[in-house]
This record gives C-alpha cells, structure tokens and sequence, in this order.
C-alpha cells in the first residue's frame, strides 16, 4: 500500500497544512511535496476543483488514485496506511479516545475561534475592505475565553504536559498550528498564559527542525513585537 | 470492557445527541438512558459540570469511569468497545476515510450552518430577545448554500444513496440528524432538492424505529406546514 505515490497539497500559511506537513516530516512517510498558493487562490481553479479536491480546500492528499480531504480525516488515513506510531495516536481504548475527544472539540472551538479571528483581522484589509473594529473586538474576546478554556481544560493549568496526557500526540500539533496563527494578526496567545507558553514551546522542542520549518513563512510575517524563534 | 456500565447523557432536541441515540439502539448496546434537559440548563449545573462533562456539553458518557464527550469521538470509542458491525464504520481503509472525510467536514459545515440557523432563529425569539431578520436571512442563505454543495458533492445528485457510497454509515445518521433541525425553525431542506429528500427517507427507513423515536419530539415542535411522519 505504502508504495503507491502520496502527494500532499499544502500551502503553510494554513494551519491545518502546517499540521500534517510536520507529521509527515516527523514520520518519514515518503511523500511528493505540491504546495499550493492560497494567495492566488490556485486552491479555487477548476483544474485543482476537478483533479485534486472536489471542495476547493488545503490540504489534500492523493495517495495512489485515492483523493481524501479534510486535515484530520487524512491524519487518520496516513495512521493506518503508514502504520504510525503510537504516540502520534495511542492504540489503545481510553488514550485514543482522549486524542478524538480533541480533534473533535477544537473544530467548533480553537480552530473556528482563533482563525474566524485571523481571517477578519488579517486578510480583510490585505484584500482592501474595511474593517469594523467592534467586530475584531467581538471575535478577539471569544477567541481569549476558548484559549482559556483550553489552557484550564485540556493542560489543566499546567498539570498536564500535553492535550491528550503525558505524551505529544498528533492533537498537540493540531493544537499549536492553530494557536500560531492569531500572532500574524499581532495576538500574542502565550501573553497571560505561561502553561499555554510552557506547553506550544514543548510542542515545538519535540517536533523540531519540522516545526519550525513550517512556521518559518508565520515567524517571517508576524509583526515583530510578537517574539518569534530565529530560524 | 463492555460489561461496565455505559450511561448515555443527551437531549433529543439535541442533533448529536439524537445521532448516537439512534447508533445505541440500532446495534443494541446495554445502556442506562440518562436525559439531561438542555431547555432547563441542567448541562449547565455546576453537578452536570464537575461530575459529567467539564464542557457543560451534550451528548456525553460515562463508561465505567471513563468520560467522554464530543460525539463523534464517541462513536469512534463505541466502535472499538462493542466491536460494531462495518456497516456503521467500515474497517478497509479508503471506505474508513471516506466516513471520517464526511464527520470531519461536516463540522464547519452541515452542522455549522443548519445549528447557526436553527439557534438564531427559533432559540433567539424563545429568549425573549429580539431576532435581526436581515441576520436570518444571511444565515438562511448560508444554510442553502451548504445543502446544495451536500446533494451535489456527499449525494453526487442522487447518483450515490448514502454519504460515504453504496452503504448506509453513521455519517449519513450524523448528517440526517442536522439536516432535521431546521424544521423546527419552518426551513424545509427538502424542497427543491430531490436527491436530499430521498436520501433522508432512506436514512429514516434503514434506521427506524429509532429514528422515529429518537425525532418524536422534533416532529411534534415543527410548523404544521411542514410535513412530518405520524408516530
């Protein structure tokens, strides 16, 4: 199965791409990198609708003549098919619930709170709109109660080092990769939040030189009073 | 493992709680039927929160004294547990992805939008607060949106019967369960889209009685003008 080519469509400035990219690399699963420029919307072409993914999204896979979408469903696929270790995603009963349990919860949480932030913010005025300041304000306050949340609830305030427990998981990059994000826009999610901090620097430590790879486009343009890492 | 208790925590006015109601039943799993009424903020009781579910959230288990919410992470922990039949979730890996693909879009999207109208609309004026109608009709259009990208691209037209292809899955349960909500709020998915209309006619027949059961209070709270089975 492994034989067949896998080719991975990504542009790094989406988080859910800079996830699997670093699980890839950390992997050694072979793969055929074709970036994709969401800036010149080439992910909205017909001929990336029609031959690579039907809903116009990053990332995607073709792995062989299979097409599959959706970051996490991909996460999934790859863990069979590449037989993944088990710390990226525990085999057993409880663990590997507790990795689901995250992957699900941040769609209507970290990720849905921290990105509707980033695209009204930073890519509103990039396309010349105006923005309503009172709305920035309005998607800044949610996306700072969801990081406390997930500072209190899933690092329970320090006492666990990672989302799922004792271990990195695949949830922990899903995690970061999102909360990297805002800092483009000038939040600084680690200002307030040492167990958030201590932890995204964890992350960051035990997937390195591929995380900060990925990051690499994210620290260029984070506005530099956000202190970035030198890479 | 599955001769520890399972208790079920939901609310048939609740989407997903309806979903695994009709997955619990359809595969027979023993479980102790635990209602939590969402109308009344009992998931929200300080008792609900420390002992149940730290999300104040619903649906949700108690297995043993493993907790766990978010309900396709559930689904995904029942699987194992009680060894469900492939039908509910196929084991072969590109039929696996494609239900994952489905539960992981729908997140942002089917479920997004159907709740985001449903809530607006019908929760807004039941709190006594005052509904913006050009708010409705933006969320309304969202909603259409989505439906039609649902029948184009999960139905192909009426060319596939169910979600993930020939065979009923618990994403086709998951996606029947949203696209009901916004009956209550006098919205008919199915008018103009006969491909969703059968699909959802099929999803109800291949699962009833509990479909019916799990929608009894449903049909009962939907405008007269919309059609409903008599149960």
């Amino acid at each position: 199965m492994a034989s067949r080519a896998l080719k991975y469509y990504y542009d790094l400035l989406s988080q859910p791409s800079r996830a699997l990219y670093i699980l890839l690399e950390q992997t050694k699963i072979p793969f055929e990198k074709c970036p994709v420029a969401l800036r010149k919307f080439e992910n909205r072409s017909s001929e990336f609708v029609q031959n690579v993914n039907r809903f116009g999204k990053l990332p995607c896979i073709i792995h062989g003549d299979f097409k599959l979408a959706e970051s996490i469903a991909i996460f999934r696929y790859l863990s069979r098919e590449f037989q993944l270790e088990d710390r990226w995603y525990p085999k057993e009963g409880a663990d590997r619930a507790r990795v689901d349990e995250y992957l699900e919860w941040q769609h209507a949480n970290i990720r849905a709170q921290c990105a509707q932030f980033f695209i009204y913010s930073w890519i509103t005025p990039l396309l010349g709109m105006e923005v309503n300041q009172a709305k920035v304000d309005r998607l800044r306050a949610n996306m700072i109660e969801c990081l406390d949340v997930f500072e209190r609830e899933w690092l329970d305030e320090g006492r666990k080092p990672f989302v799922a427990g004792k271990e990195l998981s695949f949830a922990d990059v899903v995690a970061a990769c999102e909360i990297e994000q805002p800092k483009l826009a000038g939040f600084d999610p680690r200002v307030g939040r040492p167990h958030l901090a201590a932890w995204m620097e964890r992350v960051r430590v035990a997937t390195n030189p591929h995380y900060d790879e990925a990051h690499k486009i994210l620290y260029k343009f984070t506005p530099k009073e956000i202190e970035t890492p030198k890479v």
